[in-house]
């Protein structure tokens, strides 16, 4: 039964956990061009595992990165994994992430990001909560099912990328083509994605929405060549003047977004919406302790869950340009390239979002009187993602929760952007579920991140209970 | 004579050129701890060349920086040389510095950097002129007067520093100390200072001003921790919106600056001193071209001099812990420090500034209603420096220059900071000259920083007559 697969993910509790310190210690960071060695690494550990447990794999290669800003870069591979063609069981397919988040101990992390090291039930470690974990949890229900002597009760395909934390370049293109008839996914009849997190620490969810993302560089160019600031401050335009001046017109302190008409594109919020925020089981003051500030720019459970789920958000990332190390560097940056993005909402397109930011900032910068050259435009858009959850996939998942923690879970959206999601959704047409591992304080792209072992440990047992009940559901 | 010490520097000036590329290519980035050995390496080869013309030195150990922020990292050290003590010739101390700015080919450098690159009769190379040429010429017109067997009119004391690109540490301190009666610097006569350029490209100066400097830095801290913009982004106050926010208080795109109060710290401009502006060689558009912006924020001549001579500037120079990669990450940083900098003129004391900023700034921070906390400071000052030049020091150069190149020098001011020039002043009570070798269009501080071949040349040769002519004029 499934309690002996439950038994046995206990038993080997220690080994699953030592499991995952081998992917962490593998620093598969997509972002930086030194460690593709690695992310490429990473990909072949989790592939070795689909065939160890008896599964097949193509390794998609998707050719080379950017030529003109990473020549010669090569894109780490997507995995996709099959395990079990059984025609009478439904198809169930998995997304998750083998790349992870960049991290250094010098950032402020007590212990070695890539030593997964246990303290208090706490596995700290980049990766361990975002993606690896919860990737790896799948394998290892997969090996419970056979080392019991248990038939697993669905077919399974997995799509793993490495470059989700950097665009998941090459991903949509790969997914829009294997959903087409005959192809890899075209026979999957229901997705489920392991990379979001509950929204507190103790109540578990299952997730059917997410915010989408218009990322943009803002660039101003001025001097030929970097200035010294005491030959040349007080008769130049400089660019880094222009920038802020910009910036200082997006937001508010308070997350007040200031570029005109974009409140207008956001889907209005209706009693019936309002009603699904009481029930949620959120608390306001330990979030705020997560976050640790003094005080949230807004009040009270329902308000902050919608600003960060169902409002727009706009926030400042940094200058790509300026001088950024510690000490004093008396340069006048001859180009700088903010980077700021807007979290979107049902129903905003990042194409119409651009276009009034473009507006905006151009009307802006024609004010400052400036010769410096402005441009400002979308890195990456992505739409947000609703789901319908009176489905058998959100049943079957809300079941299998139960069976494990013993409570109902909230029915949650959240604020960050897979975009892939959508993706799945629409090039599928089935049903697409978020099943989170991890907890609300996790602290994914965070210094500190973590997974807790309870979590892992019972994301496995939470996978088995899954997997028999969407067997269930049929095809 | 004169003549022969002058005819074997033009014998000898491939050989000058290739000892420039010696030095050029030890990497003494002195804001680079990685690169502290090389420091120490540039300030023994400096040594090494005192000894070999026969002089004395003394390497001034400074012990450790900042325990706090670099521990463990030892100073490079202060090298004091002495050579010749000759009781009836008047005593010259320079004063010149072995360590450089930062550089990286992939900043935008037409060559390597650290590999000294002639093109058209310019010496391409970090430090080229700032300021390994013009410290190494007081080399090679000792090692000329020698070998054509004239005695050096002069004694000369030596003052060279390895940190001057990263504020000086330590060197006050050692100036003072070594002023003092009986000490390394109480007999000196005359201070000659080569560290800066000529205004334009075509007509020697004489220097007899520098502006002041107060470099602040803005810290805006918030959550414990930095956060994922999704997941939290639109419910915290971010410390870089607000810091963007304060940034824009500043000053205005066209260089006026918006704290109060601080014009009025400016001495007042007179008839007298206006006039001087009008002989001074300087072509605004040529100077419009260096700086590769279409239009300048000041117009004229006198307007552009005056603002980067006797009024002061404001630039803003970057952020230290938000995002500055290429590419996207989408962080809300936890704590972030704005670096600006004001540079100074007379009247103004960086006391003064600290109290006008923070008053400021403080009012402007509460406006924001933010639960981050705010800090601002002066991270270094100096005042500004004015000597006078109807003093026999300025009028040796002056005679000097006339002999190399057929003019008379204008004399002029700059916009820079060299904080220990005052210094020398106000320890020694002696008159400190400025004596720029290199050029306008050099770029110190920028890529493709360059050294015109000829005026390395003639750098040695008017130092040849500076000495002459400071004898004349006796201790
Ligand atoms: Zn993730
Ligand atoms: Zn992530
Ligand atoms: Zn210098
Ligand atoms: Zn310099």
């Amino acid at each position: 039964s499934v309690e002996e697969v439950k038994g046995y993910i206990d038993q080997h509790a220690d080994e699953l956990v030592q499991r995952l310190a081998d992917a962490v210690a593998i620093r598969s960071v997509s972002s930086d061009p030194s460690r593709r060695p690695d992310c490429v690494q990473m990909g072949e550990h989790v592939a070795e595992w689909i065939k160890k447990l008896g599964g097949t794999v193509e390794m998609v290669d998707l050719g080379f990165q950017d030529e003109k800003t990473s020549p010669g870069l090569k894109l780490p591979p997507i995995v996709l994994g099959q395990l079990g063609n059984d025609p009478t069981k439904p198809t169930v397919a998995l997304y998750g992430h083998y790349d992870v988040q960049p991290a250094d101990k010098n950032d402020g992390w007590n212990t070695d990001p890539w030593l997964l090291t246990q303290v208090d039930g706490k596995l700290y470690g980049r990766g361990s909560t975002d993606d690896k974990g919860p990737l790896l949890s799948w394998f290892w229900v997969v090996e419970a099912f056979q080392k019991v002597g248990r038939p697993i009760p669905v077919n399974l395909k997995f799509c793993f990328e490495g470059m989700e934390e950097s665009g998941s370049v090459g991903l949509e293109k790969v997914v829009e083509e294997q959903c087409k008839p005959g192809k890899f996914l075209s026979d999957v009849d229901y997705f489920c994605v392991s990379d979001n997190y509950w929204l507190g620490t103790k109540k578990p969810c299952v997730t059917y929405g997410l915010r989408g993302m218009a990322y943009f560089f803002l660039e101003i160019e001025g001097p030929k060549q970097d200035l010294h600031s005491g030959l040349f401050g007080g008769v130049v335009h400089e660019p880094m003047v222009d920038l802020t001046k910009l910036f200082a017109k997006l937001v508010e302190s308070d997350g007040k977004i200031l570029v005109p008409k974009v409140s207008e594109t956001v889907r209005k919020l209706t009693a019936e919406e309002s009603k699904t925020y009481e029930s949620i089981d959120f608390d306001p003051e330990e979030f705020r302790q997560t976050v640790g500030s003094d005080r949230l720019s807004k009040k009270g459970k329902a308000s902050i869950l919608q600003h960060r789920w169902r409002f727009p958000s706009l926030s400042i990332h940094g200058i790509e340009g300026a001088f950024s190390g510690p000490g004093a560097k008396t340069v006048i940056p001859r180009k700088v390239i903010g980077k700021f993005s807007l979290r979107l909402v049902p129903d905003q397109d990042p194409k119409e979002i651009e276009r009034l930011v473009q507006e905006y900032l151009n009307g802006e910068f024609a004010k400052l009187n400036s010769p410096n050259k402005m441009k400002v435009y979308v890195y990456h858009g992505a739409k947000a993602w609703l789901s319908p959850t009176d489905h058998p996939n959100y049943e079957a998942a809300r079941r299998a929760v139960k069976e494990v923690y013993g409570v109902d879970p909230d029915l949650t959206r959240e604020g960050g952007s897979i975009p892939i999601v959508l993706t799945f959704q629409e090039a599928s047409g089935k049903n697409v579920l978020l099943l989170p591992v991890g907890c609300g304080d996790d602290g994914a792209h965070s210094q500190n991140e973590k997974l807790n072992r309870v979590n892992y440990i019972n994301g496995c047992k939470l996978l088995a209970h899954y997997f028999e009940e969407i067997s269930k559901a049929g095809k």
